[in-house]
């Protein structure tokens, strides 16, 4: 299996519902430093997974829908908590619509997998890895 | 899959016996950074892995049983090296049961697996991987 | 001259006044990991700069009068965009003020300077550092 | 499964062909911090997955071969973009060939699985990972 | 003295000339993680060191007339080894530069001395900083 | 100023002696990831501020003394707390030492300071900083 992964990040504010969160009940914030990881079994004829370009433009386009925003105003996510492990997954399935509207290229079709890593701080990080339908 | 990881560290003096450690035979000692990351295969209710606040302090509490020791002094270690991958399979035993008493929360009981990696240095580190029974 | 440092984070939601803020004018967040690095020529009888458990607790309790808020909302910062280096400058400020009361214990009497970082992201970061009067 | 991971570097030069690359068609170079993740079931008698001494100098050798060159002047990459993803492939027959001949010990041989991982930037990185035949 | 640091990157080719640098004396490569710090003595009305966007675009400019090159080719530095300090100093002297023609913004004329900073690898980096006249 | 640093590590046993260390005064041991950076005005005729080769050369020299030792035991450090910034002090003075005796070159009479900075974990590191005489 070979993967290309490629780093941007996000700063959001949010707050959660639920005595599990503590203080982070609070309208509070954060920086993700976001991961994304391409996977697919066989190279491209030019030596590729993916054009590592096109995927850092699709990054920062699915970031740019939620970067330097109140997540907790945001329709999509009413009656959700944004925990970091959930935005994982908002952003494997936004990178994964893009893949399947043929935003990453030809090549982009090959891609069997993706991982989304979102690290919220020097001693936390969350994750959603998944495969493409 | 989803995942949450969390980071703590440990500082401990070994020596370890046999001819491969080389001049690590003598009484030395390491910092390990280590990584504890909880899988799981949907989210609970809360939109969470886990508990990171109960997960930070099962980490500590494992941690604490073996920080700032001479780990050749410690009887569960008797006749074995406490290599990194050694030790990394240690504290997975050690956070599995927490898991197992519910020291994570009813959630844990919904976490699959784990992956506990430990850090020596900038350019070594070894980790053990498995599901919880 | 020795330095200690020690490091912890932040996590808080703001907005900034003024056209050159652009997207972060809303309301959005950040994770702020935070370094304070303690100055003195000599070390104590101890071989220490300064008691690095006190440190820990003293920057603890400086981040937590801020964490998991709302900085728009704190009367501190009225009129005041709370930029990554003016906030660098209010921990430094608060240290400085608990070194002042005696909270790192005797040697901080002997702290001559700090700096204080936070770290905003992977690719930016801000910084203050000046004497102790 | 246990781990255990060395990490290395290289520095080339090369060209790639393709408009995918764009600029990278250029003659230009990269460093590449190469980690070897090797993987087995069990630890063996001394309580380690491979002699991390060993693995150091196999990587370093491996390594050792590609270092301080032009790529696009290496007869064994003809016709071929040494593009990240592929050099890790590269090296993870290098390394797997070394496993094969011996050269990390008799443990070598109980090694199941690799991944080579090489970070070309701070915000990109790809990697191989496959079984030992 | 407050700073605000900001991040990006550089891949390019070269060689050097001198027996010193043994395997390097070949055409190789190299990645460049470069930090710009700005520096200066108070904040402005805004509380910034520095707009941080036209600093990462002045970044960006300077890099890109290095990036994906082969340096060896550029006249700027004919009978010149381009060594990690060296290249550090040229990027100084030319974010000094833009700063002297007022493309950082009226606020860049209050900034009182530059250090640039060109990470090659995991294990070695090198800087310049001095003051802007 | 230009400044090149390199960084290598060291693995040891100790135990500290006073209150203030808590649990750290029971033998235990730490990894220190160390950095040296090398300091001079104007680089020499090769455009270098240090031999990189024979700077890593010595410094793996200097920790080869301690490195897998129970520093306890080290006749040089009786009745001393061997303390991560009284260790950066020890390294700086070694270090020094070998630029005296012509180790790293005739360049090495230009280096003007260095800094040894040692990183004990994620979240602690010291350091040392002066002047060569």
């Amino acid at each position: 299996m070979y993967t290309v992964s490629v780093r941007d990040h996000l700063m959001v504010a949010h707050s959660f519902r639920g005595e599990v969160f503590g203080p982070a009940q609070r309208l509070h914030g954060a920086t993700y430093v976001v991961d994304v990881e391409f996977r697919r079994a066989a190279l491209d004829a030019s030596g590729i997974v993916v054009d590592i370009g096109k995927a850092g433009d699709v990054l920062r386009t699915v970031l740019g829908e939620l970067n330097f925003r109140n997540l907790d105003d945001d329709p999509a996510f009413t009656g959700q908590n944004t925990t970091t492990e959930f935005l994982a997954r908002v952003i494997f399935d936004r990178v994964a619509g893009a893949l399947g509207r043929g935003e990453l290229g030809a090549g982009g079709a090959d891609i069997e997998s993706l991982k989304v890593t979102l690290h919220e701080s020097h001693v936390a990080w969350a994750a959603y890895e998944g495969g493409i339908k």
